[in-house]
């Protein structure tokens, strides 16, 4: 595995604990932030999920984090190779997001593309949010963050505020993450929806409804429209794999980190993932329980889901009012003609589509996490395999309900109610 | 005005009548079919429209046309500078239409990147498709021959074909061709609806019917979402310019030229404004009566614009069901699964999108063409500025009823029968 090349680009080495102050001790990026001495680092390695190698870096003045990509998935092995580029996209799609929203990205130290490494602000005393949401962690500040990220980073990385010039241009370059786009577009969007060799549920406790979902018309023609709209709708720079294991939280801070599956996709593509994650929290809630009762976490689950939405549409509201500087909806057509309210009803257009396909994208990342290859921990750490199914079930019927009535579904109050419907039933 | 490079590429210089045979005649490419002896070659210069230098090239065994970009708007001058690179573009957009609808478009001969010179096939005795039908010429094969274009360079240049690494590659490619689409964007989307430096209408006979449409909240609303559509939506490989001017007849074969406008875009985008070229003809025919009257031809071109959608709609469904190979609506879903129906209801619904934006699409051109900077012969052909005020007139609120009402519209009979209504209005 070796990267030539007109700069004399190193082959590409993965980095251990052994060798890790070594190879990177001569770095004053590392060294003015941790300590001037490597000799003295201590480095421990962490897993980050599936894909790459994760490396805690202490010294006697800080801590970084050394992350790393393999040529291959890091769960799997070699049997699965996956480019190192994706490196090189979640380097740039950190540095546009933290551009975007500032603060809310970890600060990056140092970047090199020849042995995929990133380098960056060691977050302490943060925890993955996922995790904290299945310790029935209520955190007070996840819903207002997260909003405002995803207004700001979808609005700002699209033809709404964009020089088109360089919106093309950086489409082109996120257009050959190939590798990455695929992963979603087999994984979120088809696998769950026929017996593909990597999916796996909780069997046999869910193998009817499985195969009901399986037989589903209605909804595998929605599943397939929706990646019809990832594939082809460019229209910003979407983080692409915005769930709640990609959030670190403490009460008072938020941080959103491994952007590596960033693409040009549609803005609804983010909303949905991340609000969908939400949801399969308060169905999973009731596995749960056994470490206290989760009343007021469904309803903190719930509401935050709400909040994320609202706190979106009005900050995409005020940029549509403050920053609308693209090619699109220009002002010279509506506020510069007197016609202010030609641009609301622009707006309200806009939003309605993008609540719309919001909705589908949460449904089938609902389904895709119980019945595809990518399980969440939020239903996997239920031991008990009847209470997990039954927790499973109910998000699985409440996906399919919001994958198929999309366009029919008008508020979010609507679908805490549904959830709430189905989270009071009995699972046969 | 160079090229540099690893190809030792020599400094663009303009073709002339003069200097053309010195320039070319070594080429194998052009000997071999005009002659060997360059000495013996006549040129001729032709307009090709606005942008370019076009030759024919005829020696003692034949011709060829030799296209020549320069690194302005030729028929403004060099204070409209336009890149070169989009004789790059225009010639990978005739490879790949030429292989997914083969002998619809002129065979290529030879293509020089640095000087922008593309040699092609010289269609004889073709005339262009728009003069033909100002001279009210029922040419009849066109409708069908380009319903067939547009769905098999659509589909076959969609995720709905093609293999999706190669998809990403190629729209990566012709995400460069920005200076064209801000063309597009300016004067297709924008331009019309605002009083814009380089627009021009006949007046003052317009001057009232082009206010209201400036203040026509809905129009513009509509307008700018098309917009987005066309900068957003990235699903297949468009012509770009699919106007009757960039089509050459007899009455026995139809070929489609100068795709130097090529991008990815949305499927609708080609065939709205290819069908909105034959509504406005049907508006422009009583302008052109004083030669003989035009019935039949008003009748034939409603036809066409109905045939155009038919066989489109036919074709694509027909490529739906035999050619499904790519990465969306896999059959493993749907007919895998005993499931054919599944597969027929996503069809349904794509070609119900397309429908609507088709007509959205077709309304702007409309009134580009009529409010804008590019003017066409179907109405600038009509010497007497009342009458074409009134065919002009009529078009425009066409065209503003399809922008408007798409999504309500159901069918050809219900547009052809509002365009026979509007054509015996009496204008004010």
């Amino acid at each position: 595995m070796t990267s030539g090349g007109e700069d004399q680009m190193l082959a590409f080495v993965a980095l251990s604990v052994e060798t890790l102050a070594a190879r990177l001790g001569a770095l004053d990026a590392l060294r003015e932030r941790i300590g001037q001495d490597p000799g003295k680092w201590t480095v421990a390695e962490v897993g980050d999920g599936n894909l790459n190698l994760v490396f805690i870096v202490k010294g006697d003045i800080g801590s970084v984090i050394v992350k790393q990509a393999l040529p291959y998935v890091r769960l799997v092995g070699e049997s699965w190779p996956l480019p190192l580029k994706r490196s090189f996209f979640e380097y740039h799609a950190l540095m546009r997001q933290g551009a975007r929203d500032p603060g809310m990205t970890p600060e990056i130290f140092h970047f090199d593309q020849a042995q995929a490494i990133i380098v960056m602000e060691f977050l302490t005393p943060h925890v993955i949010l996922r995790r904290a949401l299945i310790d029935g962690r209520e955190l007070p500040r996840v819903g207002r963050d997260l909003g405002l990220f995803v207004a700001r980073t979808l609005f700002r990385g699209s033809d709404l505020s964009m020089v088109t010039r360089e919106k093309k241009a950086d489409l082109a370059l996120f257009s050959d993450n190939v590798a990455l786009c695929d992963i979603t577009e087999a994984l979120v969007f088809s696998d769950p929806y026929f017996e593909a060799p990597l999916n796996r549920h909780t069997s046999p406790q869910l193998d009817d409804l499985v195969a009901e979902l399986r037989r589903d018309r209605d909804l595998k023609v929605e599943a397939q429209r929706l990646k019809h709209l990832f594939s082809a709708n460019a229209e910003t720079l979407c983080h692409g794999d915005l769930h709640t294991g990609s959030v670190m939280v403490t009460d008072a801070e938020t941080k959103v980190i491994d952007p590596e599956f960033a693409f040009y996709g549609p803005i609804a593509f983010d909303v949905g993932m991340l609000i969908a994650n939400f949801w399969m929290s308060y169905f999973s809630q009731s596995g749960h329980e056994e470490r206290g009762e989760r009343h007021s976490m469904r309803a903190y689950l719930l509401h935050t889901a709400t909040e994320i939405w609202d706190v979106f549409a009005t900050e995409f509201g005020h940029l549509w009012r403050t920053e609308r500087k693209g090619i699109l909806y220009q002002a010279s057509l509506f506020e510069a003609q007197g016609d202010a309210l030609g641009a609301e009803q622009a707006l309200d257009r806009i939003l309605d589509d993008i609540w719309n396909d919001m909705l589908g994208f949460a449904g089938v990342e609902i389904h895709r996490r119980i019945l595809g290859l990518a399980h969440n921990a939020d239903f996997e750490t239920i031991a008990d395999h009847d209470m997990r199914a039954c927790c499973e079930a109910k998000a699985l019927k409440f996906g399919r309900h919001l994958a198929v009535n999309r366009s029919r579904i008008r508020s979010m109050a609507e679908i805490s109610a549904l959830a709430e419907r189905l989270e009071k039933e009995q699972v046969k």
